[in-house]
């Protein structure tokens, strides 16, 4: 089956100080992910999310790009009760749209970048706390931070990694290979 | 669920002339594979295994090792009318044991090896003429090549990636998550 995901947004995480990602007007995907992001590289060390390793070994990158889905994004809106969840305050690098369901797809399948580029899912990326409390702090409401750890389950998107190399920019289409 | 692997075997191709394995005493994985097996590193070439990019590109390698289990080699060499399955005519680098259809674990899985390194694993690895031939030969029967691609889907094992360096060993335990 192939779904077919437009792409909304570009973002990235360039400015040390926070995960928080910014709109830009594309990007030229390398091996490694979005060069100047902080998920940038082809390694990176193991952290609380492999906890199989011990923390800050070197371990291959799953986890180059974040992907959310503006239908996703939504209904996350709505189980927490406000107007929006921007895709700037989960971090996520590519904002979608037209997949249902986006945060289920499974691992290992590959999603296909109108300049020839290549995306390979690795499965869900679970909700932590940081989101949650930019999205409180916007909100000015401190629940929301353990809110959205709970609602966003399986709607926080997906993380993946460059099989190869290519640009992506607003309006550009995914082929995704499920 | 974790599947408790036995690593019987660990093989190694490293004559340019053949995709054939031999049995080593052991190896120390490194990012990108075995060094000196004609699947290190950590990219590899676009091939027919990946019809969506053209032939020749440069891709992440997700194919650094093929693993195949002692039963499942047992089921094909039934199916074929034969004694036995070898692991190296089929180019594997790892014999396991103890892992009920080891070819169905899905992409994106995590195989932890008893030195503390960690395997991804691809999926399955789908039967090509190359190991059918050796077969075919061996056996002096050139309906086994094809016989062999038939019979060997869903039977002749995955492919995996490392994402963490570590030594394997015949007598390692493999821990694999599902």
């Amino acid at each position: 089956m192939t779904i077919i995901a437009k792409v909304e947004a570009v973002l990235i995480a360039d400015d040390p100080a926070t995960f928080v990602t910014r709109e830009i007007d594309g990007v030229e995907l390398c091996f490694g992910g979005m060069e100047g992001d902080r998920h940038f590289g082809l390694f990176a060390k193991a952290d609380s999310r492999q906890p199989m390793y011990k923390r800050g070994t070197e371990i291959m990158n799953r986890r180059q790009l974040s992907i959310v889905s503006v239908e996703e994004l939504q209904r996350i809106a709505e189980r927490l009760g406000v107007e929006i969840i921007r895709p700037e305050w989960l971090g996520a690098n590519i904002l979608v749209s037209g997949v249902p369901h986006l945060t289920r797809l499974p691992m290992g399948i590959r999603m296909m970048l109108s300049s020839g580029g290549g995306l390979i899912c690795e499965g869900e990326n679970e909700p932590c706390a940081g989101p949650g409390k930019v999205i409180a702090n916007h909100y000015g409401d401190r629940t929301l931070t353990q809110l959205f750890i709970k609602q966003a389950q399986k709607s926080r998107g997906i993380v993946a990694y460059i099989e190869r190399p290519g640009e992506l920019k607003p309006g550009d289409f995914m082929e995704i290979h499920h």
